[in-house]
C-alpha cells in the first residue's frame, strides 16, 4: 500500500485542517486513486463538513489502494503551520503507523506523527432539496456574519425574490442586514420559494474564517426551517461543503 | 422629536465614545438645535470629560428640540467598531426608546441599541484660573505620560518661565523629562507663576490614548495643588476638555 | 570614580539585557578601562553567558577604575524598551548608587535606577575541547530550534563529516532536520569526531530569540555528551558566548 502526495504549499492542507479542526478533534481520511476525502460531524450532530479534494489538484499524488487514516487534528495543523507559503509539503503513510510529513524549501523539515485509529462508519449526506441559493463572496459572508455576531449568537436567513435579509437578536439590540442583486457581494439570487431560517453564528464564522481566507465565492442554499448548505470552491482543492442544521425554537 | 445625524466616518463617533468609556460605563448625551453634548465625571469624581460637538461638525445635523439620551458606552462602541474608516454612519432616535446605528459603505448594516435611562442631573463645570499653559503635540504628551508610567503611577507637572519638568517616583527609580522651548513637540508654553501640581496617569494615558491618536494639539493648563485641563482640538467633532483633580498628598 | 558610556542606539543594550534576562534576574556588570562584562550562569547552573562588550564598540566609553554594580535586569531592560532605534542612549553611575539611563533625539528622558548588591563571586569558564563546529546563520538556527520544538523540549545534535542532523521525539511524533554543506543557511562545518549530544531547547530558543534578531552568523561547537556553545558576534557589541550543559539522560 502506497500514499504518498505533495503540493507546492502548505496552504491547502492549512484550510483542509482547519476547516475540519471547527468541528472535530479526530479525523478519518479516505484516500483511494481518485483523491482524498473527508467526511464528518461535530460530536452533537448540527453540524457536517464533506471534503472533496481530487487527485488532479496535487503537485504529486500516488495511491494504490482505498486506506483510511486517522489523525489529531491539532497536532496535524501544528506540524504544517511551520510551513511557510512556498514550501512544498509531502504528506505520506509511513512505517509503523505514522504519518510522514516533509516540508521542503531551502532546507528540509521532516516530522513523523503517529496516526490514530479511524472511525469505520461513514456518515451519509442528508438529501435536500433547496428554495433558495444565494452566491456570495466569502469577505461579504465573512462581515455579514461578524456584523450580526455583535448582537446575537444566532442569524436568520430570510429570502424573497431577488433579496435576502440576515437578522439577529440579542439581549442588547438587533441587527438587520439587506442584501439585493445592487449590492456588493452578492453575486447571484435565486428564490424559488421564499424561505426562512435560523443558524448558529459560532459555526458559521468559525467555518468562514477557516475557509474564507482563500478568497473566493460562496454558494449559500437553505430552505425554510430546513439546513444550510454552503459551498466553498478553493483553488488546488476543490469544493467543500458545509451542512448546517436550522435552530429548533421552542 | 426627531433627533438624526450623519458622519462621514465612524472615527469622530469612535473618538467620542472611547473617552467617555475611560470614566463612565452608561453616559447621557444631550443634543439641541446647535449640536451634541456631553458632560460626565468618573465615579469617584477624579476627572471630567466635556464634550461640544457642534451641528456643523456633523455631514447631517436634524434635531428639533432639547433633548436627552442614555447609553451603555460599551455597547456603542461595539456597533461602531464594526464601522470601517470610509462608512458613512448615521445614529438615529427610533421608535420604542431605540438608537438606530446605520453603517454604509457598499452594503448597509442597521443597527438598533436599547437606550437606557438618562441621567436627569448635570454636572457643573469647575471655575478655575490656570497660571501655567503649555501646548504640546498629543504624540509627545502621550511619550511623556508613558515614560513617567514606567517608574510611577503619577506624575508631577513642574512649570517655570519657558520650561516645564515632568517627574515620576516609583519603588525602583525615578523618571524625568525637561521639555523648554527648544524642545520638539512643546509648541508653547506661558506661566504666569510657577506651578507644581501632581495627577493620576492612569487617567491621563488612557484619556491621552483615546483621544491623542486623532493627532493634534493638545493644551493643558493647571495651576499648583489645582486641577488640570487637557483641551483636545479634534477635526470634525471640535473640542474636548478634559479636567483632572490633582492627587492630595499626605 | 566615573562610569559613564554611550551608544547611538538602545539596541546593543537591549540585545545584552535580553539575553541575560534569559537565564538570571539580578545581574553585576563588571566595568574597566577595556569594556563591560558580564558572566553569569541560571540558578541551576545548566546555563552560562559570558559576554565581552568592548569599549571601542561604544560611541563614548569613560570608566576609570575597575568596577561592578548590579541591576535588576526586569527594570532596566523596560527603561531601555522607552528608546527607539534612533535615540542615543548614555549609562552611567550616578549618586546614592543609582544607575542614571539617559536617553535622548529630539527630547530627553533621564531615568534614576536603583542599584542592588552586586554578587562578589566570579564565575569560571568550563574548560572545553570540541569536537565539531558549525557556522549557521542564526535565522537558520532560529527556524531549526522552533520547528524541532513543535514536537519536543530537547534536540539531539548529531555530526559525522559534512552533516549535522537535528533530532527531536515527543509524544505526539518526532522531527528530523538534516543540513549540509549544500543547505542554505549551512556556512561551515568541521567535524574531527563524530558527535552527539542532547540539550534543552528551552534555553536554547530563548538565547537564540534574546540576540539572534541582530542577524549574523552563529558558530556552535559540541562533543558527544559534552556542553555546547554558542558564540554569537554581534555588530556594536562584540561576542556574546551561550555555554549550555547537556541532558544528562537516565
Amino acid at each position: 500500500m502506497t500514499f504518498s502526495v505533495s503540493t507546492n504549499s502548505p496552504d491547502e492542507w492549512k484550510v483542509v485542517t482547519s476547516a475540519i479542526s471547527t468541528l472535530v478533534d479526530e479525523a478519518t481520511f479516505e484516500a483511494n486513486v481518485e483523491g482524498l476525502l473527508f467526511r464528518g460531524m461535530d460530536p452533537s450532530h448540527v453540524a457536517l463538513i464533506d471534503i472533496h479534494w481530487p487527485n488532479s489538484a496535487f503537485q504529486k499524488f500516488q495511491c494504490n489502494d482505498s486506506i483510511k487514516f486517522g489523525v489529531r487534528i491539532d497536532e496535524f495543523s501544528k506540524l504544517l503551520r511551520r510551513g511557510d507559503k512556498k514550501d512544498t509539503v509531502e504528506v505520506s503513510i509511513g512505517e509503523n503507523s505514522t504519518l510522514v510529513i516533509r516540508i521542503k524549501n531551502g532546507y528540509s523539515r521532516e516530522y513523523k506523527m503517529r496516526l490514530i485509529e479511524s472511525s469505520s462508519g461513514s456518515t451519509p449526506l442528508p438529501k435536500l432539496n433547496f428554495n433558495s441559493r444565494v452566491v456570495l463572496s466569502s469577505s461579504t459572508l465573512d462581515r455579514v456574519f461578524s456584523d450580526i455576531q455583535v448582537v446575537s449568537e444566532y442569524i436568520t436567513l430570510g429570502s424573497e425574490q431577488t433579496k435576502i435579509v440576515f437578522t439577529g437578536k440579542g439581549d442588547s439590540g438587533e441587527a438587520n442586514i439587506t442584501l439585493d442583486q445592487s449590492s456588493e457581494g452578492l453575486e447571484d439570487i435565486t428564490v424559488k420559494e421564499s424561505s426562512s431560517a435560523t443558524y448558529s453564528l459560532d459555526y458559521l464564522s468559525r467555518m468562514i474564517k477557516a475557509i474564507g481566507s482563500t478568497g473566493g465565492s460562496v454558494i449559500a442554499e437553505y430552505s425554510t426551517k430546513m439546513p444550510l448548505r454552503l459551498e466553498f470552491r478553493v483553488a488546488n482543492i476543490g469544493r467543500i461543503h458545509f451542512y448546517l442544521a436550522p435552530r429548533v425554537q421552542d
